[in-house]
C-alpha cells in the first residue's frame, strides 16, 4: 500500500507531514510517496533514519495556498503538490491521498481529478466527532449547499459504511439532523428527506437535534453541507471558548494554579478526549479512491492518526463499497 | 407596571415562578401577575411575606404540557394558564408575559393572541448567549424555517433594538451565519440576503461562521430559525457534555478531588460565565406586547433574571422601536 501526501498543504508543512512519514513507513510497514519542494522535503528527511525504499519524494515546485479561489487554482496550478498528488492518485500510483492543504482546492482535485464514483450525485466531506458515547460522523460537513434529498440520502449511505469499515460499527445508526425530533419536524429539505431515508437501506433512527451532536447518540448525522459547516464549526469555536476559560480557571489564583497540579491528570484526559488529533482527518467520500482532508493545524501526531485512517480506507475497501452502494442509488434516481 | 407569568409552565412550577414573583414585586418595586392554579398558587405563596397589593393571583384551571401540538392545544385549551396570561396581555391587563413552558404553544398564543406586529413578517424568537466578549443574541433560534431574505432582515434589526435596549450597546454589530464569511459564501437564502442587509438600517458587518457563535465578534447573528435552532441545541449539548466531563476529571480520583477543592473559585466563576440563568429568557420579537419564553428548567433564579429582562424589555420601549423601524422593512416590501 502507498500513500501521497501532500507535503506543503498545512500550517506546519514540511515538517509536521515529513515526520509523521517517517514514522508512518517505520511503524506502519506501509509506502509513502511526499509531494512538494524536493528541497524542502529533502532538507527534513535528512534529520530521520528511515527505510528509504519506503519513503519517496515527488518534486512539484508550486504551492496552493489557503487563500486561493478553489476552481481557479487547481486548474492554473499544474505544478502545485496538490495537483500533482491527485494525478498521481488518479494514475493509480497510490491507494489514497492525504492533504492539509485548502479545503476548497483538495474538493476541487477530488471531483475534477480523482473523479466522482458514477451514481454518486455530489461526493460529501464527513468529519468524526469526538461525542459522549463515541464517534459520530457528521456528513456534509461543508462541500455542498443547497441539497436535493437524494444528496443526504448519499451522504447517509457513505457516512454510514464509513463508520462500519473504520471504526468497525455493525450496522451504525443513522439520524437526519433537524430542529425536532418528531417526523413533522424540519426544513421544507429535512421534511422531503426523511420518508426517503426511512426506506434507505439504512439503521435509519429519525430525527435529531443540535443536542445529539456531542452526544453520540447515533453513529451518523446526515445534513446539508451549509448547516453541516455552521454546527462543525460552532463544536470547534466552543471547544476553543472552553478551552480557554478552563486555562484562565485554572490561572486565575495560586490556589487555582495549586489545584491544576492536583487535577493534572484529569485535565490531561479531558484535553485528549477533545482533541480532534485522535481520530484523523475529514474523508471526501464519494470519488474514485480515497481522499483525506487533514486539519491545517495538524502537527505530526495529526498527520500520524490521518495517515491511519488512510491506511484503514485502503484496508477495508470503502469506495468499492460505496460503490456497490448505487444499486438503491440508482433506483431512488429513476423514481424522482 | 405588571409582568404577567404564566406559573404553571417550566419543570420547577409553581414553585420557581412563586418564589420569583415574591422576589421581584418586594426588590424590583414591580406588579406581578401570576395566572394558574389558585391553588396550588396560593399553597407556594403562604410561605412568603411580600406587600400582598403588588402581587396578584389570577385563577387558570388548565395547563398546556410540553406533549401537546401548540396550535391544537392554545386553541382547545382557552382556560389553560397560558391562554389567559396571553389574552391578559392582550388586554393590556399587564406590560409583559413570561412563561417557562411549552415554546411551540408560547410561539403561537403570541401570533394568535397577542398579535404580530403590523408590517412585521413573521416574529422571531432570539436568545443571547455568553459568548467570551459578551453577550450575543442569535435570532432566529427556532420559530421560522423556510424563511425569504425579508424576514431575515427584520430579524436583524429585532435583534439589534433588543440589544440596544436591554445591553445598551451602542449601535450593535450584526453579522449573517453562514459557511464562509466572504461575501459569495452561502447557501441560497444566505447570499439573496446580504445585499439585503447591508443595504438595511444596520451596523452590518457581513458573514460569520459558527465559530463567532460564542467569540462574540458581533452583537447580533441573523439566521434562519432552522439552522439558529440546531446551532443553539448544539451549543447546550456541547456545554453539557463539558459540564459533565469536568465532572468526571475533577471525581476522576483522590489527587483531583484535591485539586477540585483548591480550584474551587474559579470552577465556579466558569460555571457562572456559562450558565443561561444569568441572561433571562429568550423574547419573542415582532409581536405587540413584550413576550419571553424563560428556559424550562429555570428555578427561581432564572426565573427572576427573566422578570428583570422582561421589566427593561418594557421600560426601554422595544416593541414601539421595533414599530417604528418598519419604516425601513416597508420599503423593502415595496421593492420585492
Amino acid at each position: 500500500m502507498k500513500i501521497i501526501i501532500d507535503a506543503m498543504g498545512g500550517d506546519n508543512a514540511p515538517k509536521a507531514p515529513v515526520m509523521a512519514a517517517v514514522r508512518a513507513v517505520k511503524e506502519l510497514g506501509i509506502g509513502i510517496v511526499l509531494v512538494g519542494r524536493e528541497s524542502e522535503i529533502s532538507k527534513e528527511l535528512q534529520k530521520y533514519d528511515y527505510p528509504h525504499d519506503m519513503l519517496e519524494t515527488v518534486n512539484a515546485d508550486d504551492v496552493i495556498t489557503n487563500y486561493e479561489e478553489p476552481t481557479k487554482a487547481v486548474r492554473s496550478k499544474k505544478n502545485s503538490s496538490l495537483v500533482v498528488a491527485a494525478n498521481m492518485l488518479k494514475d493509480n500510483r497510490g491507494d489514497a491521498m492525504l492533504s492539509m492543504g485548502n479545503t476548497g482546492a483538495l474538493l476541487v482535485a477530488g471531483l475534477l481529478i480523482v473523479g466522482r464514483i458514477k451514481g454518486i450525485l455530489r461526493p460529501a466531506l464527513g468529519t468524526v466527532l469526538p461525542a459522549k458515547k463515541g464517534p459520530v460522523m457528521l456528513i456534509d460537513m461543508g462541500a455542498n449547499t443547497n441539497c436535493r434529498p437524494q444528496n443526504i440520502v448519499q451522504f447517509a449511505i457513505m457516512g454510514s459504511i464509513y463508520m462500519k469499515n473504520v471504526f468497525g460499527i455493525a450496522d451504525p445508526s443513522v439520524g437526519l439532523l433537524s430542529n425536532g425530533e418528531e417526523e413533522g419536524k424540519g426544513d421544507e429539505l429535512t421534511k422531503k428527506t426523511y420518508p426517503y431515508l426511512k426506506e434507505a437501506p439504512l439503521n435509519f433512527c429519525g430525527n435529531v437535534e443540535g443536542r445529539d451532536v456531542m452526544n453520540g447518540e447515533v453513529d451518523v448525522i446526515a445534513c446539508d453541507g451549509f448547516v453541516g459547516n455552521v454546527v462543525l464549526k460552532t463544536v470547534e469555536g466552543m471547544g476553543s471558548f472552553i478551552g480557554e476559560a478552563i486555562k484562565d480557571m485554572f490561572t486565575a489564583s495560586i490556589p487555582a494554579k495549586i489545584g491544576a497540579l492536583f487535577a493534572f491528570g484529569g485535565i490531561k484526559k479531558l484535553r485528549k478526549r477533545m482533541d480532534y488529533r485522535e481520530y484523523g482527518g475529514a474523508p471526501l467520500l464519494g470519488v474514485n479512491k480515497p481522499v483525506i482532508k487533514g486539519h491545517g493545524a495538524s502537527d505530526e501526531k495529526a498527520v500520524y492518526s490521518a495517515i491511519i485512517q488512510a491506511k484503514k480506507t485502503v484496508e477495508t475497501n470503502i469506495c468499492e463499497d460505496i460503490k456497490k452502494s448505487l444499486l438503491f442509488a440508482a433506483k431512488e434516481e429513476e423514481r424522482e
